[in-house]
């Protein structure tokens, strides 16, 4: 195969060119300019090299012409590789224009100042489709793509199917009204998916094991660091496994997803880019685990003003379970009274399902669920009746899949952006994903 | 990591038993009733296998009750494997209801009956959470995960970076009153994405070479057999390429996956399952190519009504150019007149777009598109007056990416269930979905 660019800048920094002369192309980072000689900063996707024009090898012409190239422009140049006591660069012999930038951007796209300095959050987000550009914000793309590469091949070496579960759907997991978005679809009024489980579900029956990695969506009013309109959700559910089973697979993949990101080539260069550090307590399994019930005891001793059966999850509850176990952390058992219907109701103490969540640490706030799934009619009948369901047509398919040999089935669900938030050290599950959808801002991008 | 199903049906047929005795779990497909024996035909994920259940080796009650057991009944079994002279089955010594099926669907879900009878349509579509259980349904779906895992790792291997495309979108590719699903986000009038072309252009600008493949949508009412109203896209764009670029690179592609999925040790069992054969015209590379101009002309001389400047693509003009050529075609150069703004209009003819589709063999229609995208600032804003876009704010951050250094790009995009049809030979893209959604069909499941 062809492809018009064969040399990429990261080529001629690790020494993978024939001879001493190269030419490739990119977008200028940055210019300094003297009287004899204009320093490039010269960026691909690949990294950044110094380019080196002397007005005596150019001539004056050329040598004005490039004075007033733009930032963001994409040149083709032709040089000499030059390799100095600190830094390989490139001595241009030759130089096109392919693209000029007529616009400015402050700050400079590929400077490397704070993207998550929150004095540029507003601005980055109106200009998301320039920003993409910034090195930090590709460290964590090119993260997000190893990550999801692995993930897959997880999924995929674990006999583990994909199913295309549909974004539009008649069947929401919470409440319609407040938190699914409605889609009026050729006069039927139907919901963008917040969850692909009902459709796991009954692929299950088929294939055992199967999993969905695609958007998610919820209509939450919600400012929190941890809240996307839109978002990519990895569920997967097998039959025949128990809440132990699922907590296993759990800390399995996510010491499998560490431990293939560390050896990644370009991990260390990621990091150094983003200037953050890898967060690696993820493999230390198995992660302690503490009920709901003693949760609550333990946040009520510490001043928080909440009670059985409400949901755990506000920073200042957070900080204290971390404080006490700094760890990824299982809260085992959450409420029925908050919990949505599919979950299996603890015969031990009927109060609480079969779920668990997982705490991430560092403060990042709940990471995913897992939970043994109704098998049984008449659970999910009474689950229905509780969550006001019964009468409700729409769900009428899933007790389908019920009264057809339905078998015990477990299953977990987790953000992929909360994931790469709690992995990288970032700040904000909104920096994890390209093109991010949040609560109160209009579309510009 | 401890599953409790240790044993598939596969493990026992194929001989990874350590004993000849054996426990497993899975779903009674059919049953044959004597007096003194019971034949049950068991499935699981991975296949099936004859259950010999003998009233003197089980007793008369343990008997009558297995007599009872309803068609898609999960049970568990143990027994001891017998090898007859054409097959493998197990002579159960002890079995447990798991759960009991409670409800009888005809055709029984597992049988082998020809799924794309359209007499049976409209029951599968409105029972598809049961029927994914079909053995027909389950061999394309297992084809279709072995795809999408072949095409994502092509595209890891090549250095192109997954960049999630958001689904909510501002901007359309087509004509958003016809052809868009709009939603109202809290008061926002957005729509559902119809293409990842502009957010993959503009990653292209910092990664060079991007891909997504996520659901997009077309609300046309469109009832052929290569329509869905939500279907899975694979999208690719790259810098620094022409026309010639990304036509290798699709043939490349094509050629891959065919020859991967070739070697799958499962693909020979799934054309079995189906009874179809594997379509293996995409290795013929390079295929021919015809300018729309001629095609036009060699339909017209068929007798078709059609003019330069109109959309070829019924089922007539397909057949014709199918029988011209029997290999996929590239239709090269589509007119101005019905492309979208973004793709490069043609210097040496300025009636056509830099475009190529691609022109599947057996009648399956048009499989995919290529194009070299705009770059020029000058030519998008021409094109822009031209669709009528030029005054829509929506579409200024699209003009801010050709403003800053945009480079020559090419793209192609491809509909996951139109390339699973056309490899696996089977009528209608509803069939490559498991969960489809087809315009006129209130949702049930």
């Amino acid at each position: 195969m062809r492809l018009m660019k064969d040399l990429y800048i990261k080529d001629i920094l690790h020494n993978r060119v024939a001879t001493s002369s190269c030419s490739t192309m990119g977008w200028i980072k940055s210019k300094r300019t003297s009287k004899q000689t204009i320093f490039i900063d010269l960026c691909d996707s690949t990294g950044c090299i110094q380019l080196v024009l002397e007005k005596a090898t150019l001539g004056g012409d050329i040598f004005n012409q490039a004075k007033k190239i733009t930032i963001e422009s994409a040149i083709e140049i032709s040089g000499t590789i030059n390799d100095t006591k600190n830094n390989r660069e490139i001595i241009v012999n030759s130089f096109t224009i392919i693209s000029a930038a007529t616009k400015h951007f402050t700050p400079e796209l590929r400077s490397d100042f704070d993207v998550f300095d929150e004095k540029y959050t507003s601005h980055i987000l109106s200009n998301r489709h320039l920003y993409i550009r910034n090195p930090k914000l590709m460290a964590i793309q090119k993260f997000r793509n190893l990550l999801l590469y692995h993930m897959r091949t997880w999924f995929f070496e674990n006999d583990f199917l994909e199913i295309a579960a549909p974004v539009l759907t008649n069947t929401t997991l919470y409440d319609a009204e407040s938190t699914a978005i409605p889609v009026n679809l050729h006069g039927q009024s139907v919901f963008l998916s917040q969850c692909a489980g009902y459709y796991l579900e009954a692929s299950a029956m088929a294939f055992e094991k199967v999993y969905n990695i695609s958007p998610s969506f919820r209509a939450e009013e919600s400012k929190s660091k941890r809240h996307l309109i839109e978002y990519w959700h990895i569920k997967a559910e097998l039959t025949f496994g128990n809440l132990e089973d699922i907590i296993n697979i759990v800390e399995t993949i996510i010491r499998y997803l560490i431990e293939k990101l560390q050896q990644e080539k370009e991990i260390e260069n990621i990091f150094k880019t983003l200037d953050t550090e890898f967060c690696l307590d993820g493999l230390k399994t198995p992660y302690p685990h503490i009920s709901y019930e003693e949760a609550v005891s333990l946040l009520q001793e510490n001043g928080c003003d909440i009670k059985f059966g409400e949901s755990i999850g506000n920073e200042k509850e957070e900080k204290i379970l971390f404080e006490k176990f700094r760890s990824p952390l299982w809260l085992m058992g959450m409420p029925r009274s908050v919990e949505p219907f599919p979950y299996v109701i603890d015969e031990k103490d009927n109060r609480v399902t079969k779920t668990a969540d997982l705490i991430a640490s560092n403060l990042c706030g709940e990471l995913l669920g897992v939970a043994e799934k109704i098998y049984d009619i008449q659970m999910l009948d009474e689950r229905f009746r509780e969550k006001g369901l019964n009468k409700d047509a729409r769900y009428e398919w899933i007790r389908d899949v019920h009264k057809m040999g339905c078998v015990p089935h477990i299953a977990f669900g987790m953000g992929v952006e909360r994931l790469i938030r709690w992995l990288m050290n970032i700040p904000h599950v909104r920096d994890a994903h390209p093109f991010p959808r949040i609560f109160d801002r209009k579309f510009i991008v």
